[in-house]
C-alpha cells in the first residue's frame, strides 16, 4: 500500500497520493506535479485517478497536469459548477483502487458541493476520510465564501456535515484534512501533524458547541478574502496551461532587469530576508520573504502581473512554484548574482530603517505624540499574544486602503510578530511615499521578551 | 565560465553547455533538455543560443524543446536544407557569448553543410573547436550519407575540412568532437575523453595519409545505414512533439500487458540482461539488454511502432530516455513488477539455450557437419578480435534478411563479443522460428581466454 | 512539529524521528543513521535523545553511531540488562522535547523490559504510542524469546501491557509500532500503514479475545529463531564498530573474485532475480534475491562470514545497507560487471532448472512416484493460501536441517508463493549435492490461478 | 575510462580521479572524500591509489580519509618529509591503472620535492600531465616557501621543471593543474577551464621569458603567507582525525548560542552576504560572506578555535565543508532559525553603515580632510583595475596589524571589488573599535562604472 502526505509549504496545503494493487489516486492535487508522479512511478503504481474535495480558491489544482501526463480520470466536487474537462463525483459514489474502496460523501459547508472521501481498510471498515476544508486538525473550514447573508446557511450545512456525517464515522478512523497550520482556509488550524476524529472530538474548540446554533454562532464569521482567490475559483474550473509550456525564469543582468522594471504592469517582488531588504533593495521593490509569499503574494500583486524576483543570487525555485501555484505565471526573471550585481554596476539601491526592541524602549521613553506605533497582526494574533499599549491596529492586507490612517510628519514603528511582515509593510509604505517607517526586528515575539518602562501590554 | 560535457550512453553522443558573463550556448543538444537547464540555472546562466553542427541523423536534436523553456535562437548547419524553425548559420559568422567568441566554419564532408564551431579564448585565440561529426578522437566521421557515387566528392569536402581549416588553427587546440567510442557515426571512434589537434594528428589513424587520394580511399567506404536515420533526418527539420506532452508509460498488470501485445504494430522489447532473458523471458518478445538499446532499437523495430517494455520490475527511466532520443515516442508502458509478476498469473514464458566455452569447447570435439557456428559481429571486430574457424559471419543488423543462410535442422552457436547481442540474435531467431539456437556466454571474448583443442582462431 | 516515519524495508522495521521546538528524538534508530541526521538537519532540529524500545534481537541499533555524530543520551529499555554505554530508562520516567512530552510506560511481554513511549500533544492529552514489538497493526509481539516455559508468563505479561496500559489510552489515540507487515517480530502483522488504537481494537484479531486466559492461548506459540538473533542481542549491549570505519566494498574482477571465493570462511550470495540465477550463476554461490536478503540471510550464512556478493553489474549499495543492518560486517567486494564479465574471462557457471506452473502441470499427469513436490512456505502461508496435493512441506529456513527428507533419484519441484524463496531453496539443494530440483516459477500463486486436472488444492 | 575533475570552490583547489579497467586513482584529494567515493563506485571502479603532487599547505589532504575507506596505497610527494603513513614517490617511477600508466616526474620550484604526474595514452603517448602547483593556467607556482634568500634557487629549479621537463612534452598535450582561478597558490590563475601545453607556451604571461634569470625576475617575489598553512602543512605529515568521528554541528537557539558565545577562544563568523550582515549582526560577529569563507578565515580566525557560524537560518552545509577543508575542526553549532529567532528573544544586533557609490560621489564633493578612503583591495588588482585618487592601501589580510594607520574621528570608506570584502574589513574594525566605518555597496566595480566629480582614478 502506498500513503503519501505531500505538504506544500506556505499554503498549508495537504494532497494525498494513495495506492494499492497497481493503482493510486491523488486527492487535491496542485499544480507542479512531478512528486505525484516519481512517488507512484517509484512505488510501481500508474495513478489512474483525480479527487477534488471542493474547487479550490486559494490555490491552482493540478488535475489537468495529472490527467496530461497519466490519462487519470478527474473527479470534481462542486458538481453544480461548470468544468470544462473532467466530472463530478456524486454523493455515495464508491470507487475500487487495487483492493481498498473509497465513498464519496458531499459534506457541505465550505462550500456548497464539498465532498469529503472516506477510506474503507482491507476489513471493509472505515479507516480515514479525506474531509478537504470540511474538518482540520484544531478548526473546521471557513463558511463565508457565499456571503454574510448566508452565514446561516453554511454554518448549518457544516455543522450537519460534521456532526452528522463525519464525527459517526468513529473515534478511531484518522482524519485527513486539505489544509495544516498556517492555512487562510480557516483561522487557527493547529499544528498537529496527525489527528484522528477522537482527537478533534476531544481538542477542537470549534467542535465544543452543544448545538446547531452554538456552533453557527462560533464559526459563522466573515474572514479576509485576498482578491487573487477570484482568479483561483475560476481558473480551477479550466484546463489551465501546463507549467512545462512556459519559458523558464531566467537570471538577468542588472541592465536586462532595469529595462524590464520599466513596463507599468511590472512588480519587483523581493523574497529575501527582513534583514538583507532593509540594508539595501531596490527602489520600487516589494518585501515578501520567501516563506510568506504564498500567503501574502496575493494581496499585493494584481493577477496577471510581470513579476521581477530578487533573491541573494540563487535561482528562486521555491519562489517561483510559489507564484505558478497561486496563479502568477508571468514571471520574467530574477536578478542574476543577487544585489552585489546590480550595487557593482554603480545602480543605488535603498534602505529600510530597522529598530531592536531594546533601542525601541528607550526611544519611546518620553511623549507619545513623538511617534506612531502601527500593529499590522490580524485580530487572532492580537488576541492570542496581547496588544501593545497606544498601538494602532491595521492588519497587513488592509493597509493598502488605509494610508490615510498614517502620519507623515512622525516616526511609524510597524510591529508584527516577528519583523517579516513589517518588511512588507514597510515596502508598501515606502512605495506610497512615506519616508520615516521603522521595522521593529524581532516584533511582538522580542517585545514580550523584554521589559520596557513605558509601553506595556494592556 | 561554464564548461559541461554532456554524454548520452549508448549513442556515444556528446553535447556542450559553454556560458560565459550570463548567457550560454548548447552545442548540438539532445531531447531531454533537462540537464542543460538545471546545468545553467545552477550557475546562474541563461541559455541563449543552440548550435548544431550538423542536421543529425542518429537521434533527435533538442534544439526546439531548448527554444521553449529558453527562448534561445537556434541555429542550424546544412542550411540548404528547409528547418520548420530556427536560423541556418554562415560560414564566418561569430557570435559573443560573455566575453567569449564563437566562429562558425564550414566544414564539410559529414554532410554538405556540416559546421564546426570555433570557440576563441579571453585573449582572442583559437581554444578549443566544436567539430560535430568531422574530426573525432581517432576517427573522422562517415561520409557516405549521400551514397557511393558521391564518396569521392564527400572524401575530398571532409579533407579539406580537416586538414585545410581544422587541423591548422594549431595542435594546442583542444577537440570537442560530437560522439565518442561506440557511435555509429564512424566506424572506430576511440576512448579518448579529452584530446587536441595535435593529439589526433599524431595518433589518429585516418589523418596517418599522404594526400587526399590516399585519405579518400581511406575513408571512403559505404557503412550501414539503420532504418531510422531517415526518420530522425525527417524529424530534425521540424518542430518535433515537446516531451512534456507525451503520457508518462506506467506499470501494467499482466493481464494489461497481455491485452496490450495484442495489437500487430506493437513490439515487445525486453531490456534486462541476456542471462535474465535466456531463463524466462516473454513469447514474442526481443531482447535488447538496455546498454544495446540505443544502437540496435533503429535496425530491429520499426518506426511509429508501439513499445511495451520488460525490465526486471523497476521503471524503464533509462530506456524511455534512450527511446525518445530516437523518435520512439509510442511507449505504452511495462511490465509491472517484472517477469514475476507474470509468473504469478499462471502465464507461460520461454527460454533461449545458454552455453560457456567451456562446454561448447567438448561439444564441439566431433564431426563439423552436426552443428553451425554464426558469428554476428561487425567486419571491424572480426579484424581486431580474430575470427573462429568454422564460423559464417553475418552481421546482427543483417541478420534479418539472412535467415535463410542458417540451418533449421541442428544447434546454431551464436557468437558476438560478449553475449548481449548474440541474445538479440538468438530472440530474433525465435521470432521467425528457430528452436535450436543457443548463445555462447561470454561471447569471442570468452573463445579468446580459452584453449579449445578443435575449433582455433585462423 | 517534526514528525518522520522511517522504514527499513526487509526488516519491516520503522523507526521514527519526532521533534518539537529545536530539539528531536529518535526512537529505535537503525544502524544506518544518515536519514536521521538529513531530515533533523534539514528541518533545523537537534537530535538530544533516543528512544529504545527494547534490547532488539533482529537488527543492530543505531544509537551508539547517533551518539558520536550528535551528542544523543541514549535511553535503553530492558534495563536489568548489561549496557556498555547509555542509560536505562524507568517506568513513567518523562521527557520534554519542545512543547511536547513523552513518558516511558513499561509495557514488558516481548522482552521483560520492553517499553513503549507515550507522547502527549500540545494541550497535554495522549496524541500517540509508540509501543515497539509490544502492539502492531493487525498483530501483537512474539512472546517466546524466554522459552516454552514462559510462555504463560510472557504472555501474561503482554496482556497486561496490552489490555491495562494501552489500550485504556483511548480508541483516538495513534499507533506507532516498530514493525509493518513482513516483520519476524510477530507472525501477521498488517499492511495497515497507520493506525489507531480504536482500529486495532476492532480489527486486530489477537485482541478479540474474551480474557487473559484466551489471549494466552492464542499468542502463546514459539516461533521460528533465526541464528543471528543471537548475535544480534549481544552486539545492542555494546558500541558496535561505526560503519564509517568500515572499508567500502569494491568492484572486484573476476579474477580478484576467484582468489576472494577461496577461502573456506567466505560465503557468495547472489542477490539477483530468480530468473538470474537460474540461467547463470557462479558455482557455489547462494540465491538470495535482493528483497529477501535481510529475512534470510540470518538463517544461511553464519556470523562473521566473509560474504561475496554478485549482482546485475552494479554496486550493492541496498545489499550492503541490509547486511550491516543485520550485522554481516565483513564484506569482501562484488563481481564488478556482474556475470556477463565473469562469463567473458572464460570462466563457468551454472544453472537450475525452472518451469512454469502449465508445463508442470503436464508434467504431472502421470505416476506420482517419479516426482517430488516440494513446499517450503511456512504454516501461516500453508493456511492462508492453501496446500498442494500431495506436497512436503519443510519450511525454507528448516531446509538445511532436514535435506535427508528429499529423494536424490527424482525431480524435485519446489513451490514458495512466487518462486523467489524456491530459488534460495534450490541454490541449497545444489550446494548440498542435489541435481534434479526445479524450481516452480510462480509458485502457489501462479498454480492457484490455473487448473490443472492432476494436482488439486485439499 | 573515468576522468573527472572535482573542483572545490573557494579554494580553488582541483583534484582528478583517474580510472581505467577496474582501477582508479586520485590525484590530491580534498578531506571530503565523499565525492570520489560515488563517482567511482557509479562507474564500477576501485580506487587504488592516491597520487600526491607536494605537501599541500592551504588545504588538509584527503588522503587518509581514502585509504581508511578504500584501502588505496598513498604515494606522497616532497620525498625528503617525514609522513606518518604512504610512502614516497620517486622520480620516474611508473604506475600501470588499467591500461592506462602514470609516471612521476620531479619537478620542483613550489616545494623541493613537488611532483608532477605524466599520463600515457593507450597507445603510450603522452596524454595529460598533472602539475600540481607548478605550472597552472596563465601562472606558475609561488616559489617563496623556503624564504626571499631561496628565490633564486626555487625559481632555477621551477624553470627548469617547467622548460625542461613539462613544456618538452608537446604543445599537444593537456594540461591538468591543481588549482584554477582564485587560488592564493599563484597570483594570477586564468579562468581556462581547460588549457593545454601549447595552449600555456603561447598565453602564459610567466612563460614569455628569453631566459631563466628573466623567469627568476618575473616570478621570484614574497607573497602572503595566510598564518593558517603553517597548520596546514603540519597537519598533511600525519594522519589527521577522520571526519566521521566529528559531531556534527547542530543548530543553537539563541540561548544556547549566547552561551556559547562567553568562551574565549570562541570565533562568531557571520558567512552571510555582505547586506544582511549591515542591516543587523551579532555583537562580535566577524563577517566573511561564505564565497569567501576559504581564502580569509586563515587570516582572521586562529587555529584551534571554537567557532560559531551565523547563516541566514539553514544548515551551514559548505560553510562547514570549507572550515574542514582548513582544518578548524571545532565547530560548536549555528543560529538555529538565523538571526531573525535572535531578534525574537529581544536580543540586541548591530549595523554596519553602507553607502553606494552616487551617494559617497556627492559626499566626497568636499575637502579631503573630513574623510578618509580605505582600499583593501592587492596589489595585483590595483594594478589592473586601477586606484582612487586619496585612497589609503592596505590590503585586507594586513588590517589587523595596521589599525594604527587609521583615523577614529572621521568616517572612513571602505573600497574593495564587490563590498564583500569590504565587510570583512568594517567589521574586523568595529571589533577593534571603530564606529565610523561605511563599506561602499559595490565597490571599485561600481567607482569605475560611474563619473564622480571629485575623486577619480589616477
Amino acid at each position: 500500500m502506498l500513503f503519501e502526505k505531500i505538504k506544500s509549504p506556505g499554503l498549508a496545503h495537504i494532497s494525498y497520493l494513495i495506492g494499492d494493487g497497481s493503482e493510486a489516486v491523488v486527492i487535491d492535487p496542485r499544480r507542479d506535479i512531478d512528486i505525484y508522479l516519481e512517488k507512484a512511478v517509484e512505488a510501481g503504481y500508474k495513478i489512474t485517478k483525480v479527487f477534488e474535495t471542493h474547487r479550490n480558491e486559494d490555490y491552482i489544482v493540478g488535475s489537468n497536469e495529472l490527467k496530461v501526463k497519466t490519462g487519470a480520470e478527474i473527479w470534481h466536487a462542486d458538481r453544480m459548477l461548470d468544468y470544462q474537462y473532467g466530472k463530478a463525483v456524486e454523493d455515495g459514489q464508491e470507487f475500487k483502487v487495487g483492493s481498498l474502496k473509497f465513498k464519496a460523501m458531499h459534506t457541505p459547508g465550505h462550500t456548497p458541493g464539498s465532498m469529503s472521501y472516506l477510506l474503507y481498510g482491507y476489513e471493509g471498515e472505515p479507516w480515514m476520510v479525506f474531509t478537504g476544508d470540511a474538518l482540520f486538525a484544531g478548526d473546521v473550514g471557513r463558511i463565508d465564501f457565499l456571503g454574510e447573508e448566508n452565514l446561516e446557511k453554511t454554518g448549518s450545512w457544516l455543522y450537519d456535515s460534521i456532526f452528522n456525517k463525519i464525527l459517526p464515522l468513529g473515534d478511531e478512523v484518522i482524519l485527513c484534512p486539505a489544509h495544516g497550520a498556517g492555512s487562510v482556509c480557516a483561522s487557527a488550524i493547529s499544528d498537529r501533524e496527525w489527528t484522528t476524529l477522537g482527537i478533534e472530538k476531544k481538542l477542537n474548540p470549534k467542535l465544543q458547541v452543544k448545538n446547531k446554533e452554538e456552533f453557527i454562532n462560533l464559526v459563522g464569521e466573515m474572514l479576509e478574502y485576498p482578491p487573487y482567490f477570484k482568479n483561483m475559483e475560476e481558473s480551477n474550473l479550466t484546463r489551465q496551461e501546463l507549467l512545462a509550456n512556459y519559458q523558464q525564469p531566467a537570471a538577468l543582468s542588472a541592465a536586462q532587469f532595469t529595462e524590464a522594471m520599466e513596463d507599468d504592469n511590472t512588480y519587483i517582488i523581493d523574497v529575501r530576508t527582513e534583514v538583507s531588504y532593509a540594508s539595501a533593495h531596490l527602489p520600487g521593490s516589494i518585501s515578501i520573504p520567501l516563506q510568506n509569499l504564498p500567503s501574502f503574494v496575493g494581496w499585493f500583486i494584481p493577477t496577471g502581473a510581470r513579476i521581477l524576483l530578487v533573491t541573494e543570487g540563487e535561482y528562486p525555485k521555491e519562489a517561483i512554484k510559489h507564484l505558478y501555484r497561486t496563479g502568477y505565471d508571468n514571471i520574467l526573471g530574477y536578478l542574476g548574482g543577487g544585489i552585489i550585481k546590480w550595487h557593482m554596476t554603480g545602480r543605488n539601491s535603498e534602505a529600510i530603517n530597522t529598530v531592536t526592541v531594546d533601542k525601541l524602549c528607550k526611544l519611546l521613553d518620553n511623549d507619545s505624540d513623538d511617534w506612531f506605533i502601527l500593529d499590522i497582526r490580524s485580530e487572532d494574533e492580537l488576541e492570542e499574544e496581547g496588544e501593545i499599549k497606544y498601538a494602532e491596529h491595521i492588519h497587513l492586507t488592509q493597509l493598502p486602503e488605509n494610508y490615510n490612517q498614517l502620519p507623515k510628519n512622525k516616526p511609524i514603528y510597524i510591529f508584527c510578530g516577528s519583523g517579516l511582515r513589517s518588511m512588507t509593510a514597510a515596502s508598501l509604505l515606502k512605495n506610497a511615499g512615506y519616508t520615516n517607517q521603522w521595522v521593529v526586528l524581532g516584533g511582538l515575539t522580542a517585545w514580550n521578551s523584554t521589559t520596557c518602562p513605558v509601553v506595556n501590554h494592556q
